[in-house]
């Protein structure tokens, strides 16, 4: 720490009288992290990084506040929600103050087919309360959720996280009418709530929470369906890729998950591994109860056996009360699946690609075939833009930053585009739309430069701001 | 008639003891025809053929009762439902019993996702009876139902129809998954029911009832939505058919209907021609209610501006209870778009063309340019196959069965895929696949070759079928 004195920060703590706060070292530890490390390349330039202060504010009346002090005395504020981001969003580069938000976990309003929540709010939680307190109109839930529905935030989603379970049928956060509208309370001497609607949302969405305090965000919610859960065999991942392909182009099919393994990536899942014959590829899949049947006779068609089925009410258990012999299938798909390989094997890490319309499956094989046992295919299959829309989170055998570098080079070569998640800086990473507004509203929401520092290259503006900290690392 | 006997047609009514019967003129007439008067084609071939007994029965004993005296017999046997087809599928080329299926309306059970009915439940009665009923989980609804969902009926929707309102998110009929199980009743001394799933269930898909009676059919339900209705006047057709598009495209944006009429079509349509300005074209849309506003700003970027809203609630009761100044707006679009039209203007007739993959809204334009004031452009957004997929059921202003000839194969050298609506052969008509082995299917449960005849052309191995009668006209 060196812009933020010790006198500073006793001032700033002085006026935050009756929030919540914490600085001892565990805390600060565990609250200055997220899921960095699955990165070999961000995990040495964010390890040791650490707020002064963790704030856990429970209002919106306390955020503000907190907000204000922030701004009066020039202290470096990092949102967090559940942490579970992959790309350092959580970190604080500059110390300061951390804010966690999951104390905002209000269910602000529901109706037929959309709801307002506090950004804290987890999105397994949302769900349950959707389940417990149905609408006259029936159940509702998220239209999509990444792969760590139990820990994530609906704020921290928008602020950080693109896809998940559901984008096979919903596409992902970014697009059209996914997001109805995100409150943000700036951060000056006297904050402001912002009510942002329509394309204006793609202004602090994957953020990072560089502009402003996300407070509130409303959605549209998909109507909830019995999900039922499958795990199905195939000879080979070409086969496995193209049922998915097939599954996902589907529409008279209702479903929420479609992810495809390669032979390799089962036995790396240690409790899904004993149920995938050897050398089988494989395919996560959630599809509405009664199109069991339909599910079957199509992956038939593509010489894929079901090895594993769940009804939608133990799914359910699984998820919402920790039931069963296997957690949620969810939990092996998206980010998930790199998280269980590499407990079993510490040095994967993880790519994403998406693949050209058109020529996925093709790009697929020659993946496989070009690359041999040094990345293992994952694929997730998603909707955009009118059509099926393959992406790859493929686990990587890393070896050297400079073999990673050259390993995307070879795939971009050979046509996938890869979106880099090693890299902590805002402007490349993840899957995130570069065009966005994002500057901009840095201006009119963090004047002072104080809100997450140094993870956005585009800002060059305020005081708050130190050279040299947000040239984040290219992959390799 | 002339293979059917005075005396054969008083054995089998003998045999129908109990079952309600009627053979006035009026009532003869009136079931012996559809909506083929759409077709000046049609109209002249099909305007005098009658049955020569009515018979509605109640239950599926009754069914299968008839189903025998006709095979004893040997009386020619056609189905009808809400007789709403357009290509004759309910009239009786040769005479005999008129089976009307109307009476056999039960809900057989519903459940969360899936139901099944009794095949001669109409569309609405049954989307009535769910919202009447909700499951636990909440309310459901038909994924999809044409323009008639108040006058068809479910087995005739599956016997002889295809898409309609809903086949801009869920696909159509034919579509893998739109159908879960078909249950018929084969024309044979000793009736069997047969339970026909999966992809077996093609083999009485848009049969017309030509193999086996329909007796009830399991579906998979759409989650219900809030559906608010949206009429949107456009500058132009080329804006209003890419802002279509773009709509169908949009997974973030839950939607039941899509459909999109040029300048010269609001005039045809009495009650919706003073919501929309003169030379304008139109979008009939549907979307979930809280979705409104994020339509509107997908519609003004195409410059598009909403002239006519009514709310979910306010258009289910339009629906439901006929209330409100309009009709539900979806009484506007697929075939009542030609229903109206012709009410104003009496030489109109419509095609059915399905666009090529990619350069669909060139096309559109093309067309427009070609056919100036002969062909008037009506479009219908689905998703198929995994992308969106543009039909048009465009109104022609009739000249000759020349030139309407004519304008089919300019149609289809502009790159258009014409599926004539001007033949009552099922070989040719609709927008029905033409590689479902119906003709197999009917060997099994038509063996005396009794039903529908004349129809399926395909089917040339039975006493009961008469040389020539299956040779439909061409389009012209």
């Amino acid at each position: 720490m060196d812009t933020l004195t010790t006198e500073r920060l006793a001032a700033f703590r002085a006026e935050l009288n009756g929030i919540p706060l914490a600085d001892d070292d565990a805390t600060l530890k565990l609250k200055s992290r997220d899921f960095f490390w699955f990165s070999p390349i961000l995990k040495p330039l964010l390890d040791g990084k650490r707020a002064e202060i963790v704030a856990m504010p429970r209002t919106k009346g306390e955020v503000v506040r907190i907000a204000a002090a922030a701004a009066r005395h020039r202290v470096p504020l990092t949102l967090r929600g559940g942490g579970t981001g992959n790309y350092g969003q959580a970190v604080p580069l500059e110390g300061g103050v951390l804010l966690d938000l999951t104390g905002l976990d209000r269910v602000v309003w529901t109706r037929a087919a959309a709801g307002r929540f506090a950004a804290g709010a987890r999105l397994l939680d949302i769900d349950c309360a959707l389940r417990d307190r149905p609408e006259p109109s029936g159940r509702w839930e998220l239209r999509f959720h990444p792969s760590t529905r139990k820990q994530a935030t609906i704020g921290g989603f928008i602020a950080g996280g693109a896809a998940g379970c559901g984008s096979c049928t919903w596409g992902q956060i970014a697009d059209t009418g996914a997001v109805h509208a995100v409150e943000v309370a700036t951060v000056d001497e006297t904050p402001r709530c912002i009510e942002l609607r329509g394309s204006d949302i793609l202004k602090v969405l994957h953020a990072y929470g560089v502009n402003g305090i996300i407070t509130e965000v409303e959605v549209p919610l998909a109507p909830w369906q019995p999900w039922a859960e499958r795990v199905i065999a195939f000879p080979t991942l070409a086969e496995a890729a193209h049922f998915g392909f097939a599954l996902t182009a589907a529409e008279g099919i209702a479903k929420k998950e479609v992810g495809v393994f390669d032979r390799r990536i089962p036995p790396l899942l240690k409790r899904l591994a004993p149920l995938v014959p050897d050398g089988h590829a494989m395919a996560i899949v959630m599809v509405s109860e009664p199109q069991g049947p339909v599910l079957a006779e199509l992956a038939a068609t593509h010489r894929g056996t079901i090895v594993y089925e769940r009804s939608a009410e133990d799914a359910e258990a699984a998820a919402f009360e920790g039931k069963g012999a296997l957690p949620p299938l969810y939990e092996y798909t998206w980010n998930h699946t790199t998280l269980h390989a590499l407990k079993v094997e510490p040095a994967i890490t993880y790519l994403q690609i998406r693949f050209p319309a058109g020529g996925e499956l093709a790009l697929v094989e020659a993946m496989e075939q070009h690359f041999g046992d040094e990345l293992l295919l994952h694929l997730e299959f998603q909707r955009r833009f009118g059509r099926v829309f393959v992406s790859s989170l493929p686990l990587l055998r890393f070896r050297s930053p400079e073999r990673l570098a050259e390993v995307v080079a070879e795939v971009e070569a050979m046509g996938g585009a890869v979106s880099d998640p090693h890299t902590y800086v805002l402007d490349n990473a993840g899957w995130k739309r570069t065009d966005a507004p994002q500057a901009e509203f840095k201006a009119l929401a963090d004047p002072h430069g104080l809100m997450n520092p140094g993870k956005l290259k585009a800002w060059a503006g305020e005081p708050g701001r130190r050279e040299g900290a947000d040239a984040g690392p290219a992959a390799g």
